[in-house]
């Protein structure tokens, strides 16, 4: 079957593992449980041995592995320590070392959205450029910057938190990391339910998302579609903070595409009109013509980065 | 004298050259002037003679010279292409190859700001740190960013334009590039004189500032030094803006330090102090805690950090 190597994308509840060769075609894909216990990292012990239980059960040797890609979700250094990882109960683990003890393998460890960014870079929506921004709209805001094909980790391991980033004097609601304005208020599944809401609550416009319980972003968004006012408002607020935070990113690292992932994503082209209806006229000339792009690879962008980050540029 | 290399640092008017030994050390320090010609390149021809002529007079062999770092106004990509150089009447040029042709010398180009902001982090005010933004504060701003020890050049050659990132969403006044409310309106020498002329304008604040005829920007931060109600708003300002421009900075590719040079930031630990009496109150906890330093290379920084590209890491 030639080289293989693993990836292994870590979340709260559990980890997404593949196999693949060395073009990236994904050869299998399976789960384990994320198992956690105050001051342990037992979930390196059964990510390890379900990768030697996968290469006995395949029939390869240990020389087939070219290595193990591991996502993990906190902040990482690029010398594969992770700072912390509260869902998983850890405070700063050498991962790298961990795993390369357990396996015998080499490993290279990222923190899950950098990892996702990576993988959609490689194979996902951002093929075909080296240098992207993706923009993860899920509950909050993720994000992840690949320069030259190689995750920005960032000094703190906080490289790409962009949902953090102020694009709003005014705000007086507060963002859950404590600040008032941060992208995330406005671009997250939630932050789309708020605005529509308090859209609605400060006027009278006529719109079908006052008669839906339980309101949801996707309701928002599909009315958008549907020239909803209140809908249109929403989008056309998520478009605006959006284009302000990636022409931030342009004039700082002057990627060349922008790859958004994430539930929200799931509305489709409207997202990206919604961005590029207002990105150039935050730009400066140099910085005015990127690209925008769907995120491709889903749940499994994380598991794809990691395999990229072993087999290398 | 062990191997050698030199930087020349190419402006509009005059081409400072530098001979460094691998350590650092200036061994050499001269000038010529740019030679300008339309669709023509000839300063190059000047600088290829001048660093030729140089190894003769010190008696070196070309075996003992590393390489010739440049820099040049104007967009260049990491491959060395120069875009555009305005001010040197240039189009594209393939600057590196023109350069490595004319000398049989190893050359590596790059933009005055990046090449400025890594000369500070090699041996200037961000000494110690391997990834740093400069923020140059003149008639312009421009900036640089380094991340582990590599200039970021962007894919258009806009990498560190910070200068033109949006911080203002209410300015009604348009910048040199066409838009309104980038970070230079506030932060340049320029800007500074602006901001205090229009708030005498707009309120009849007491002020020692209404009495200078061609008011400066270091009439206005010498006044805020001696506690001028005009002198101390614009200074805040000041502040604010490059603190909301920092905390982006911050979130895209969490740097270790910020380096502030430039014509203004003679004005000393005022401009730091009021960055840092913001910038935390911008930011999400993991970048919270960034150095901020003055530049120490001044004019020089760009044939140092000239220099440190022919070095490598």
């Amino acid at each position: 079957m030639g080289k293989v190597c693993f990836g292994a994308d870590v979340g709260g509840t559990s980890v997404k593992l593949g196999l693949f060769d060395e073009t990236g075609a994904l050869l299998d894909k399976w789960e384990i449980p994320s198992r956690k216990e105050k001051g342990q990292t037992p979930v390196l012990d059964d990510v390890a041995a379900s990768v030697l239980s996968k290469i006995t059960e395949k029939g390869l040797n240990k020389d087939d592995v070219i290595g193990i890609g591991i996502d993990v979700p906190g902040p990482v250094l690029s010398d594969g320590t992770v700072i912390e990882a509260v869902n998983l109960y850890w405070d700063t683990v050498k991962a790298k070392n961990v795993m390369e003890e357990l396996t015998g393998l080499k490993t290279e460890i990222a923190n899950d959205a950098n990892a996702a960014a990576l993988g959609e870079m490689w194979l996902g929506g951002g093929k075909g450029y080296n240098s992207i921004c993706m923009i993860t709209l899920g509950t909050g805001v993720g994000g992840g910057i690949i320069l030259d094909g190689q995750i920005v980790a960032g000094s703190n391991g906080a490289g790409g938190e962009i949902g953090h980033m102020l694009v709003n004097y005014d705000e007086t609601e507060k963002c859950n990391c404590g600040k008032c304005g941060c992208l995330e208020q406005y671009c997250s599944a939630t932050g789309i339910v708020r605005v529509a809401k308090r859209y609605m609550a400060a006027n009278d416009t006529a719109t079908k998302l006052r008669f839906i319980e339980n309101l949801t972003a996707k309701d928002v968004l599909d009315a958008a579609k549907e020239n909803d006012a209140v809908g249109v408002y929403v989008l056309n607020e998520l478009g605006r903070y959006l284009a302000i935070a990636c022409s931030h990113v342009a004039h700082v690292i002057d990627v060349q595409a922008f790859v958004v992932g994430g539930g929200v994503s799931k509305a489709g082209e409207v997202v990206l009109d919604a961005i590029k209806k207002y990105y150039p006229g935050f730009c400066m000339k140099a910085v005015k013509n990127k690209e925008f792009k769907l995120a491709t690879l889903g749940n499994d962008a994380g598991i794809y980065g990691c395999a990229k980050m072993v087999l290398g540029k």
